[in-house]
């Protein structure tokens, strides 16, 4: 894809600001604001099963992000999952941990019927939404991005997603189409919560697209930017705490001219 | 008000470590916790019905936040508010979004009648807790302080608080006196958290205070204080990432020197 | 203890990053997980009572802290306490506030029959949770280290337990042995989840010990690491906010030279 037409969906979030609504887990709640805030986007985390189903049609998308999971919460996202649905807005699955947690393996299995416009994870987890047996290891994938290519692409037709796995090598299907995004740095592993605020970060991306070959191009355009963001960070900040906060700086940042120079993709030709 | 005056407050806070009891909410629990350090006063995040009631009176000061309100919170809430209540120990309330969401909304309505000592809101808050129309789009306020003023003004005379409206410009009002602070840094608004522990901060300086009057001058000094600390911190660092760890590093470290220097206040004469 | 010897468990947690399933206080869980990562431990927030049974024997260790406690984590701690020692995992138990609040302390009180590898906690919990009359102020203990070491002692022989009191000066006895600690800065009290984190620092290097005398070491060993990276930490940064930035980075990076020059280690006589 042209790097321009990516980065369009970058000027569009400064401008138009998106509203993201978020039932995320407990451990990157702040986090994930704050890279909402840091890319223009407003977050909203609004969580209880009573305001949700009333929130989730004026925001502009919804995110749900499964990584602390509890009966309360079920509640909540399937409620909220439906109102963003019924009012047309798109919503984005992060299957934290799915596979070797039945308990929120069954949320997610039972969630993809109300058909997400994104479906983002590492390759453990899009392997096990398909049923597969990569066991993770609690939030860590076991298996490398590419091993997970065939499910993404299984999921995608199947679901009618858009399916990214991400790890050192990105990829983003809708079931025809293959992209491979090579940005990023391996210290975005040792910040917890960058996986999922990037799911909150497509949702903002998706938020301003209009149909699903935009949630396509939203998508891309969404890792890309903050993948090339953390490759910028590493530059500012080689440890882990000081890489937190450059990060956030750079989401806030980033120029056209810098993404478009730093940007790696390949189209991938499906077998 | 004189800025010495003011400052007198820090002075205490930083003298007497408040002990803080905050039931607020999910998003910006860590981030309220060490703003209140930075301060020099005492957090204390004791959340469950079964505890707050023995917990509130030990505190100097309780802090009602409603960002992430559900069924269980608003139980803990009122038995928290009642217990400081019963124990003479002033309360904050902080209606994160009321308006358009009923739930809350009622929540809130229903706090009023426990007589905080401060309510402090942006404009569409402040303006719905008075039952009229000015909706907000989830946190952020869609109207200017100013058109919120006679309604602070209305509710804190029929609820006997301290009623505060913050944004670019801030208004402070007992119902009868007005006065204006025109510090800050529209960068507080790209960093989660910043007004909600505001309103924690409010808190520990009245925690300070012995009655309505020194209320009044309290949440004064926990405003002018806390966005000079921002108007410096925006000084140390233009991004969102730094600018949060500049705002804690400001937040410990500003003197009475810089702070009088800063302060822009005015006192507006009630229509 | 000799320092290299110490200093090898901090290379195990770098070589093998032990699992560390967290049931923590909201107020610190980001920060307990960036802390974990840094150490190059694997953090794992699994929460739900559904789901903590089957998470806790994947674990290489479980942290209980009951900072935040209400009626369902006090069922899923539970669960999970079981699971794990079911498992044969160690788990420590960190006693946040114990003493004045009475819900927690008899939440604590029952763990003590369920055989925690390792109990952290200021001196005021420390003398609670043996049913003494040290009533802490919130999380902040209101009585000196040396005060509780006695207590120490008898809970060390009387739960079979590491006990680690910290403070200015830190103690670790597993009952007939004692060690003194004093690094460290007054500064890692002004950051919120600090000790919080410690515990669960604590647990990660008690996953990579296999019996009680190496629980006795792995604990000195966290305690002594995690103090010293906040030594190192206080020299790049003076104020709270850069503190906790530099603290991350330091845990990240501190190496074994500077961990054998700074450490400052006592036998302790005991009486």
């Amino acid at each position: 894809m042209l790097a321009a037409d990516l980065f369009s969906f970058v000027i569009r979030v400064r401008e138009r600001a998106p509203l993201v609504h978020c039932l995320t887990n407990l451990v990157v709640t702040n986090f994930t604001a704050n890279v909402l805030l840091a890319i223009g986007a407003a977050p909203a985390m609004v969580v209880a099963r009573e305001e949700v189903a009333g929130f989730a049609p004026l925001a502009n998308a919804l995110s749900i992000n499964l990584g602390t999971l509890d009966v309360p919460q079920t509640r909540a996202i399937r409620t909220a999952v439906d109102a963003a649905s019924g009012a047309g807005k798109p919503w984005v699955l992060d299957p934290v941990a799915v596979g070797p947690l039945p308990f929120r393996t069954e949320c997610a299995l039972d969630l993809l019927d109300s058909k997400p416009a994104v479906i983002r994870g590492n390759a453990s987890e899009i392997i096990s939404l398909l049923g597969g047996a990569a066991s993770g290891r609690g939030v860590d994938s076991t298996a490398a991005t590419d091993a997970a290519l065939d499910a993404a692409q299984i999921l995608a037709l199947r679901t009618q997603a858009v399916v990214a796995v991400t790890g050192a090598t990105d990829y983003v299907t809708d079931g025809r189409r293959v992209i491979s995004l090579a940005n990023g740095s391996p210290l975005m592993t040792r910040v917890t919560g960058v996986g999922c605020a990037l799911s909150a970060t497509v949702a903002a991306f998706v938020g301003t697209a209009s149909d699903r070959d935009e949630f396509w191009a939203a998508t891309v355009a969404a890792i890309a930017y903050s993948t090339i963001a953390g490759e910028f960070a590493v530059r500012d900040a080689a440890l882990p705490g000081s890489f937190a906060v450059a990060y956030l700086d750079r989401l806030a940042s980033l120029d056209q001219k810098a993404f478009e120079k730093t940007l790696v993709q390949r189209d991938i030709v499906s077998g």
